[in-house]
């Protein structure tokens, strides 16, 4: 027996119910990008700029994931796939509950994207934070560019594992030719534009 | 390795000034009982009291979860564990979010329910939903009583699982005692006074 005793409960509260109240439609702004690309350093400024107009969002990433939710994971390729399973799920969950949720999760095959875009639907924007492996390793905040080229770390995106640049993403953020500022901005300017109720 | 390269990206934006757009303090509403006992029912009429008051309300049980987020996990002890530690986990991102969570799980065990309380600290209610087994077998909405006790369903709490009743919940809703409407209202309210902004 695994599922077969399992039934929904439906609502007497429609997804638009929780949406009116909200004042906005949900939304999995799913950040993909190299390490030190600027994927969380944009989600707080551009959940900065969205609390400030008073929308409801919440940020979720791969590091804080892991300390919660995804703490019984390692960095197996079954397990990267699981650990971004269950983000996409989580954002699917926020979505239906009409938050704005920025996600921010290397996801470097395209494989792990389509799998978040399959859970959320069509609430879904990719943002592909776009920055060359030689200026992620010059930036290397946490100094783990260094390491992984010393051999410290292995499977690292970008170094000792591929990035599948996404061919086509809804939003392109550039943080080689744009600010953060900038960036955030723009990133702000789309999701008000998706979330706005008609 | 496991978690040493991960480190926190604090945000420019608190838990206080989430709470502060929704109006509202985040709180995980934890439901407890046995299957039938009307968990999922009460919620149900909770969520649409509070969302007709303007409320950020989201509702997750064992079986939405379970096409969802924790479809990979089947019903051994340890998975059923690892079912409510993920519960409490999306709880506390949920209350970390600034949002009212009504959570339906039977979550036998006293130490399941305590693992929920220590992944949301503070920020939650632990609500019994009693109903004795007898009223539950007559009750029996989905004919899982019926299998289980001829022997078609294994484990089944109440018959022949074990359901701990909880020494000291915030809430006791008495469904043999009181409609469900007069428990739904009764919940409200005590969700309303917890989850007021100072």
């Amino acid at each position: 027996m695994k599922n077969e005793h399992i039934t929904f409960h439906r609502g007497k509260v429609s997804r638009n119910d929780r949406f009116s109240v909200l004042g906005q439609k949900g939304v999995a702004v799913w950040m993909t990008g190299l390490s030190a690309s600027g994927k969380s350093t944009i989600a707080v400024e551009t959940e900065k700029i969205l609390i400030g107009m008073g929308k409801a969002v919440y940020r979720i990433d791969g590091d804080n994931l892991r300390h919660g939710l995804n703490s019984d994971l390692g960095f197996s390729e079954k397990d990267r796939f699981e650990n971004i399973r269950r983000a996409a799920e989580v954002c699917a969950l926020f979505v239906d509950a009409g938050l704005i949720v920025l996600a921010s999760f290397i996801s470097p095959l395209a494989s792990m994207r389509s799998l978040a875009r399959e859970k959320t639907g069509d609430s879904f924007i990719e943002v592909y934070v776009k920055a060359d492996v030689e200026t992620c390793c010059k930036r290397d905040p946490k100094g783990l560019y260094k390491k992984a080229r010393a051999g410290e770390i292995p499977d690292f995106t970008g170094v000792t594992a591929p990035y599948e640049v996404p061919p086509s993403p809804d939003l392109v953020l550039d943080t080689e030719r744009y600010s953060i500022e900038d960036c955030a901005r723009i990133l702000a300017d789309k999701i008000l534009q998706f979330s706005a109720l008609k």
